[in-house]
């Protein structure tokens, strides 16, 4: 079932874009956490930044209202934390058409949703595919970040390193640190280089303004995990952490590790250039020079931190005429809009894809020992 | 639990390198299935090539033994099917000094399992870290694919799409169809150009005579799923597929479609550029031309073949020497080789791969419309 | 984790007696299903008959408010069927001095949640431990009846088997059929043998007026469901039946089969007398005359009736003085009366009986061959 | 799926009667355990006592062989613990003829297996329905309960309440202690009164010189299990323990509690009467004088010993001519006896039951505090 993840922590996601509401129930948060909900709102609105010129998205706020899960003093109480987003702006009539013709969007979960569920589907605004089902995802990461940094320490953080082909700088961060993090924290379109960052942004409003969209590059840190987190084989850290991430729409591929020799670069070096020499730093711990291992070993982390990246296509809504068919009718047909379109995913993007590191180490520093 | 993964159908892998034996219990397959072993036992022989120039790996042929889930007739009869083998070329010497010392190998496991099981781990010969482990992964991915193909006709592949920085050509299979699958079935070191295979196993070879280690790229594929297979959010087919691959030691990114706009490398194209528009062949099917998509969106197959890479890093096990530390004694310490050396990773991992899409595909057959 | 159940069809259950709402997420319905909402709200109005002799329960009704999985036709489309029930009367006053001085009631969770949750515990009106909680559960087990009555024309049914040490008669139904189940249905205080049930009532008004409370054993019947559903071992119609029970607070034993010589009193047969032969009925089916195994045989469904008796302890909230102490000076302490109190659970009880024998079928039903 | 139970530690249960193993994968132990097997073997012993007067069970002895998740030095290392128990006395001959013309057994799962997996299903010896089945748990639960006792001083017990309808006394036992466990711990036939001990012994032998079989009530004990473990609502310890004990073949009934008002008889009493009130003990621990809640209160354990109670039906298998039906021929049938015959399930029962008691509370005790 499509809907929930996590061992320790369960996060279940319910809505559909123009449902009444979309939200999260979140099973096993520690009790006595007095949730910061101004921290949490700040997530949210960086994955719904307004309408501006890099987006088309909704006008309104996310606003969340909890539902449970906080006792008289408003910490949490070892019952479910459940929390809505009520769906105000919610205008079917963009959709009529598409509903009304079942013609698929490329690019589009339209088709497979057809084949899967039938005419029960409910299409409007993609339903259960919309990007906006991300914000259950924002909230719980917000508040699993807030728990990894009361009780372990952990800071986490995300930037855009790649948009419309143009690489942020430097192009792998290695080392992170809490510096690094602090930097790009203040940003709503979180960048190393801020030339890049303005260029970026340009190539956006380019492609925009052709009504095309561009796909982009995330990349996630967290620092102070210490060494013990994950397991072997199916419970290792990237497999708690890709089966997050692989559940944000538009995502391609997920590649870990910090440097130039990280994620699929390493396939192209040797046993000599990758593996990362241990030493002793000036506190006695076990430390890497070089993270090319982004943290994690044997799905394990080392204390070092952790990096990966993830590759989102471009959004495929898309104001040009393209080439599908009419699954009614059973014959061609061409759209020359696909609704409001978001010409670049990766801003948006990015406040889930830390969000979702920090829900998959939360879980698993619940997991212990074995 | 880091042990088991699945759905539907349930794999409980089990072992270390040097226990007595490793196994696989596998739930819920399909009753009436007449297992083909010498299919299953040839999957195993691609895993394991036995000593060659391009393998150091044990000499010890895999021999599956069944210990349950079949009936008088030898089919499988709802119980689960549980199958071991013996391991029975354990020479833990090989490992002694890295047991006393406590020496992790730079790249390896080794540490951070100090980290979680302290001196209850067993290390020898990498303990159940061991690429041995792969062994029960093929076990049921075998299997599955043979319930694929006779109940779905659903065919997969795979093959070394690079290895030691040498890329097969084309260098993205777009369209991928069943012939270039059998071309692919029949080889030992599946490429598809042949000179190119060749100037490979001549990297590997050299990095092998420099005591060093290579990485490389596997691509997978599957042709004939239907469209439906999958779910939205956190049940996608990605999530699926990545939770078993990254299971798989030594992988450091997947990356979804095929041709050149696929992957890491969407990220980097407008979204006129990337969407694979729809068109209806002459069975009046829905199809795309173009896969970049990679069979899936939405999580959910489209009908397309399946496509995807895994990066693998070179192996960490080398015969240079490294810095490291010694644990025990918290001090700088030095490795000058640890243990023997695959110097390759990809040849013997393309089952591997081969076997994780398989499993996943047809764990997520089962799930059903909803 | 506690809140969730459910293999195929997931249920999530939030919310405390005193939080803004409480709800339940159900995941895994069959897409199409046009909910009859007026057939769920009287499972609703059956749990919570509202204040009369009988009941001291809230006033305010239990109105369902759905929050996603529906299409704009009102059908389910796939995504998780999201509901939420918001608390209106929650006067928390009541229950002030239990929770500064932290005085547990005997017989309540309030002394075990306390060792558990320390002080971040909600106990205002019994927190997560409230009976409210089982609302939820009745949403999903309507929801579900429905499913089951639509597809595979499955009746479900339950009775008031015995209340403040009087049995309804007959002591033991066998067999049970549909017509039986139409009689129960139409009854708010459900009993074959209505003088029985005017009994019953007499000893609960009694109990009440010495401001003590009464126990009960509810029955609860599943008619039409096909041979096969359930698996062995531990996936058995029984495991999954009891999993969900023992989510309704109160129930301290749970026993199948219909008939003198079933549950417990099986232990005392031997097998010639408990076995139940099997025949052919005139449409030619495999049938038992006696249902002593109560239609279900190695966790799987015979076809015949399912039948189950849950025994409810007597309401531990009482107006009597009682011993307990004082947590917080660890001290002895007397309370006079702890709050208000239900003096029959059995009547509320019976349709969450029938809503978890409705969940756990749903679920088996769908988990299939194998 | 039906053979894995437990949520952090995991048990997969493997095999069938008459194939070549069976045996158990348990996920999750502590790592560092150094496993008593003598004290396993002592547990095996006690479920199958051999070829006597009072069991026609095989003869082989239960000799468990750990495949994997050892150390060098024999201790737990984190991997999972397989062990196998290989099937040297499988005689499928004696059931030939049941196999051929699938006539099903009163009382035994033949019937809903074939209807469940048709021809595929093995039902030599009855396959995976086989008592047999219940070793693997023994195992599991022998090795749960050195964890229970090494790091939370926790003792368990069992003693046979019931058989042939002779009960022993006292009827219910409250206060249960540690020395009434060491008392049961020694014996054969666990009863408290030796004497009724005879008598249930001579009843046992009367049913099977008629070729008959008795049931039985089984009565299991946890002493030293501290406040707090279990959850509330679905993940309480009731129904934890019930979901692993109705995986024991024959099981018809649980319930929870000591003494005279506890299970069934709870819902005969008044609040007042059932309500165990609250002390402080000598050592400022709070207990209850009674326990008729049985240590468990809203899931959750209160610290007062785990009381409960499994009724067993009569072994199905019985020597008696009995009716049944042809499934092949879809005609009347007759049955003049069943195969070889346990008369009675209860004292092999007892060492399953503790087991399982057991293996729940160790799984709850490393769910933590949420």
């Amino acid at each position: 079932m499509a809907n929930h993840i996590g061992e320790r922590v369960r996060l279940t996601v319910f809505g559909q874009s123009h449902a009444p509401a979309i939200g999260a129930v979140i099973e096993g948060l520690p009790p006595g956490l007095r949730v910061d909900w101004d921290g949490v709102q700040s997530w949210l609105d960086r994955r719904a930044p307004g309408r501006n010129a890099l987006s088309t998205s909704r006008r309104e706020a996310d606003i969340p209202r909890v539902l449970s899960g906080l006792n008289a003093s408003g910490e949490t109480c070892g019952a479910p934390l459940a929390v809505m987003i009520e769906n105000t702006d919610a205008r079917s009539s963009d959709y009529n058409s598409i509903i009304e013709n079942r013609v698929p969007r490329p690019g589009h979960a339209d088709y497979p949703a057809w084949a899967k569920y039938g005419a029960a589907h409910d299409p409007r605004g993609g339903g259960m595919f919309s990007g906006r089902l991300t914000a259950p995802l924002v909230i719980a990461g917000a508040v699993a970040a807030q728990v990894l940094s009361r009780d372990h320490g952990v800071a986490t953080g995300v930037r855009i390193a790649e948009c419309a082909g143009i690489g942020d700088r430097p192009r792998k961060v290695d080392p992170v640190d809490r510096a690094i993090l602090a930097k790009l924290a203040g940003q709503a379109f979180p960048v190393l280089d801020d030339s890049v960052g303005e260029r970026m942004r340009s190539a956006i409003l380019e492609a925009s303004a052709a009504r095309d969209s561009v796909g982009g590059v995330v990349e996630a840190y967290a620092v102070g995990v210490p060494p013990g987190w994950g397991e072997p084989m199916f419970g290792g850290l990237e497999n708690r952490i890709a089966q997050v991430v692989f559940g944000v729409p538009a995502v391609r591929g997920i590649a870990f590790g910090a440097g130039d020799g990280s994620g699929f670069a390493a396939a192209g070096l040797r046993g000599s250039g990758h593996n990362d020499a241990f030493y002793l730093d000036d506190d006695g711990r076990v430390r890497t020079r070089t993270n090319r291992h982004g943290g994690i070993l044997g799905g394990i982390s080392t204390g070092m931190p952790i990096v990966f990246e993830a590759a989102f296509k471009p959004t495929p809504t898309i104001g040009i005429r393209q080439d599908t068919v009419e699954l009614n009718r059973n014959a061609p047909a061409t759209l020359n809009g696909s609704g409001r379109h978001d010409p670049c995913v990766a801003q948006r993007a990015a406040p889930v894809v830390e969000a979702a590191l920090a829900f998959a180490l939360l879980d698993a520093s619940l997991v212990g020992k074995y």
